[in-house]
């Protein structure tokens, strides 16, 4: 049993394998460029499961095959953790050939990714996500960055991998909390592109929460192709890419008003989808019985619905001044991605007001 | 007078503009495109010379219109400063479509188009670069990026601007010592491209040291057009644009070697170009003629022609450990850009003897 989605993009096309056992196997790895060395970047929790196995099947192929370990965190997504990447593959005379690994969750990924569209301007690499949410959204369409303190991904790159590895096995291994967290971003498939998904997801979510295989591949296989199709349209999100953030504009403030880390990225975007769900609904593009449909699946994959108060005196005015540094964002004003009937998602700003009612509401 | 050199990228094509009085002329900018906000970036130096007047004519184009100021010098150009430029663009909400104007030399340049590169992952920029040397060299091309403790250059992004501004009154103001610097680029075109340049140079650089007008307007559009020819070929340096880095890898030695900021950058590549025509002359690729002949201009050009000596102890080991951090070097090997005959480079490997032996007759 294995999948591959093609991602059509050129020059920087490439594939993404869908699996069992892919880390272990040399022909995962047999239409990589030509390199002597290879640098694999991982973190504390994830190194200690998988870097071996795949250091090994490396092997094989590059003459040296150097690790670096990172603080496992969205609040080390910062400029220091990436520089111990750039220490690494100078220390090591890692030169424009080295080809990188990101084995590890999104942060991982977008970092390493960063590092390597900017290691002497760009050098190969490879997205090993090891947790639901980066195998189904984060590995997959060449964004990469860093946080910075007044803003999620701020600083970054559109930088394509060579090739995406989504080894199922490595899913065995991830807290029940990290499942719930990719569920978001499977869901979130449904209501911009494919309600027949929707439907889908709604009879497996318990399937996937324990883990079913068969359940956990086709999710990932079929979330990988709605996200291939988007982003070969729109690569550099000059329109319909913009679709893919639902949740996230709302999803993003929470982060950043937390704290980096508090909840988990995907935490933050089911709660983002249910506000972003409730706009929708109070401008007039969804009935009510859409909202409660796709809370109740959210709810169901075990996310929270309910948006946490991050100001006490002003919670919905904190929500404000958080969205307003939102990329999407254009000369001030916020752009929300909202659900315009099911199955179709549209970008458009919405008055100050409205907004502030929706985030009391929720 | 009002020259446009036109560099060829398909959907990155632009324009160099070469002129006087291009700062103050609304024209210049006229074909840029459309935003509300715009973000000049600047040095200590330069900006009490030129930024109000940038700012006065943008402001009739844009909404807003910020400036930051960086210090000055090739010692800064690092992450911490280059965090400046997205701390401003965040704290003034700047979003995707603020264009980003580099008023500077080849530092402010590189930095800011990084941060273009790299802010909400890219976003358009103007390069209008104030000293000799970036207007014929660094501006043009698309190369940007930061020092790291190990090596110049070596974290940044391949990112062409909308426009380059070279407007010749900013050159008045330039000290000899970086008019010099400037024509150390200037020289190097000849070698690896263009002999009868060259010989134009041999009878001109008496000319461009004391500022005349005329020479330096042919000057800084001969280098250019050679310099958008070979981009035009191979934006991103996969073969023949590495012949760019004549003096280069020498140069990036010396300045790493004695510490950034103590030699100019350009000075650093005048010597590295005589230490890379004694080592073409030592592999028997040019006669001592060719070598004599380069030397005497580069002196006459006011450039130090003398290696100097990195360690006491061990000079050409230190050379060889510096250019082996050199982004050209493949799995170890220096590869090093010869001129192959008058008028023709080639990029290729050497014995380490050899090179030995050349730096220490240098």
């Amino acid at each position: 049993m294995r999948h591959t989605v093609s991602i059509a993009l050129e020059d920087r096309s490439y594939s993404i394998e869908i699996g069992a056992g892919l880390l272990s196997d040399h022909a995962t790895f047999a239409g990589l460029s030509e390199s002597s060395s290879a640098l694999v970047v991982s973190n504390e929790t994830v190194a200690p499961l998988y870097a071996q196995r795949l250091q090994q099947t490396l092997a094989s192929r590059y003459k040296t095959v150097h690790l670096v370990t990172l603080p496992d965190g969205e609040q080390f997504k910062t400029w220091q953790t990436l520089n111990t990447i750039f220490d690494a593959l100078l220390q090591n005379n890692c030169d424009r050939k080295t080809v990188l690994f990101a084995l590890g969750g999104g942060v991982v990924g977008d970092m390493t990714g960063f590092a390597a569209a900017s290691y002497m301007r760009g050098v190969p690499f490879v997205q090993i996500p090891t947790t639901l949410l980066a195998q189904v959204d984060s590995s997959v369409g060449g964004k990469t960055g860093i946080n910075h303190p007044l803003g999620k991904n701020m600083v970054g790159a559109f930088y394509q991998p060579q090739l995406v590895v989504c080894d199922l096995d490595t899913l065995k291994t991830l807290p029940e909390r990290e499942i719930s967290a990719g569920l978001a971003e499977i869901i979130k498939y449904g209501p911009i592109a494919d309600m027949a998904f929707l439907d889908w997801m709604e009879s497996h979510v318990h399937a996937l929460r324990s883990g079913d295989a068969q359940a956990l591949a086709y999710a990932v296989q079929r979330s990988c192709e709605i996200k291939a199709w988007v982003v070969g349209q729109d690569e550099r999100e000059a329109g319909l890419r913009a679709i893919l953030n639902f949740g996230h504009t709302f999803g993003h403030a929470i982060e950043a008003g937390l704290g980096y880390g508090k909840w988990l990225h995907g935490e933050a975007v089911g709660c983002g989808m249910v506000m972003a769900a409730h706009l929708s609904l109070a401008l007039g593009l969804v009935d009510s019985a859409f909202v409660e449909r796709l809370t109740r699946l959210i709810s169901a994959a075990g996310l929270p619905i309910q948006a946490p108060v991050l100001d006490e005196k002003d919670n919905a005015g904190k929500y404000l001044e958080l969205m307003q540094v939102d990329k999407k964002a254009e000369a001030g004003e916020i752009r929300f991605i909202l659900i315009d009937g099911p199955g179709k998602a549209c970008v458009r700003g919405a008055e100050l007001n409205v907004v502030r009612q929706v985030i009391a509401s929720c």
